[in-house]
């Protein structure tokens, strides 16, 4: 695999690659990247033996590995990328963890001009409301998905070399192409997301007023667990895949409008079918979602 | 507290209060009343000791016993109030668990032509997605709430009685206007589950075209947990509660137009304090919420 790999950002994410690799590979080097302010966490990933040392001085983190593997917040993408450029080199394989794919290659056409062969970009599809390297663990990523996100000029072999990465560490890889993966990503976890918080904002006021929680049961607690995440971690993710959420939230509250309209008119066969029908697509995702985290 | 009840609908609310009493109060004797069509069903709750015996017969069921447990679906209450109505009597208290309560209030006074005294409205705040007496269980109650609704006219000794008898069973019981109480819970537990039906009938037919499920993480899988509940319940909960429903959908999809608003305008700064007001909304439910679950 890889002798000497730096990560930049060792919170969740970079934490629990570097942990997987650590745990399968255990003479590989692994040098964390982060800024000053980081420091603290930085100590505890040193201390728990995820990375072997880190530094805040971006060319002596990247110039000696054999991979760099970006897991830093997409909103920090621009000035990462102007920070990692004037060290760029092509005996390296760059990946990266981003939960949308169009605006990291946006941000990375903009410093170099045109998105370095060598450069793969991916994201695993695992995650948590909480955060930093305190969270980070070994298996976050076994039996999960990781999609990659290839262009027409990626290097195969750097491709398949992040590929194995990550297969090696317990996740199953999926190729999909960038426009694709933001669009399905909108779909099953930020526009749930944005949902979440809409709800609970809502609901938090008349709480205020009138004490409503102290009433709403388990099936509130885990409807609304995803509200509990990073707000600036969301803010970053909805600012990134705009594109793709803001038509999806128009959709959203047009079947929103439809079911108050059946409602009001009281149209019993529509709203019946309506609940049926959801609630045998969601068995056919939990069939495969169960089916798949048995493996 | 009762010599001998019925329970009316010996599924998995009725069955768990007749498994809870049953085990608290060994000696009450337990009858279950249902439809014919639900014969398979009494069996199991006659063969798990659940009740001692059932019927199908109503004057049989209710007449010589000291309480009435109604545990039906809510749209089923005028019919069942007009079978129970010929047989009514003042020696006997009468309460039910339906989780709208406007509309059993209306479905009585259409049947009677007011509310009796010795007739107590309550609803348990538990459930789950599953149906049936074979889902039930002594503690489903335990450390949940249980709102009684009563009116001006409600005769105070049988709702202490009630009261009584829920608190036996683990239950913290408040007392609610009828109004209060759907207000609540059409904010609580019925926007949410109308909420999760959309989303999920939404997502679905894209997955239908385009796989996207399969990409879907346990965030997801929480969000929709209640996709899955009882379509021909739901359907009958949002029918009789529609008044507190219909408002409440407009108020969120006001809600929703005003993110995608923000997230077109790239209004940062109010995404955020969103994001922030709901993620500290929902830590302030989860307080109270373990606190209480863990009395």
């Amino acid at each position: 695999m890889f002798n000497k790999l730096c990560v930049i950002g060792v919170g969740l994410i970079g934490g629990s690659i570097a942990s997987a690799i650590k745990q399968q590979f255990p003479n590989t080097e692994i040098i964390g990247f982060g800024r000053p302010e980081d420091r603290a966490n930085l100590e505890i990933a040193r201390q728990r033996a995820v990375i072997d040392r880190f530094t805040f001085d971006i060319k002596a983190a990247i110039t000696s590995v054999d991979c760099v593997i970006i897991a830093v917040p997409v909103g920090s993408y621009p000035a990462l990328f102007s920070q990692i450029q004037p060290f760029w080199s092509d005996h390296i394989i760059y990946t990266d963890t981003g939960s949308t794919k169009g605006s990291v290659i946006e941000a990375c056409l903009q410093v170099f001009g045109k998105i370095p062969d060598n450069f793969v970009p991916a994201h695993p599809i695992a995650g948590a409301e909480q955060s930093g390297v305190a969270a980070a663990k070994a298996d976050l990523f076994k039996h999960k998905r990781v999609i990659i996100t290839p262009l027409s000029t990626t290097d195969p072999v750097a491709m398949t070399k992040i590929k194995e990465l990550w297969e090696s560490i317990g996740a199953q890889v999926s190729l999909m192409d960038v426009q694709q993966h933001d669009a399905v990503l909108a779909a099953t976890s930020h526009l749930p997301h944005i949902l979440a918080f809409a709800l609970v904002d809502l609901l938090g006021r008349k709480d205020e007023q009138a004490d409503i929680f102290k009433y709403a049961a388990g099936g509130f607690k885990d409807f609304t667990r995803i509200a509990s995440s990073d707000p600036t971690m969301w803010l970053d993710i909805c600012m990134a895949n705009k594109a793709q959420i803001a038509p999806l939230l128009q959709e959203l509250t047009t079947e929103l409008n439809k079911l108050q309209h059946f409602l009001e008119t009281e149209d019993h066969k529509r709203l019946f079918e309506t609940f049926t029908y959801a609630r045998n697509a969601r068995q056919r995702f939990l069939d495969q979602f169960e089916t798949y985290n048995q493996l």
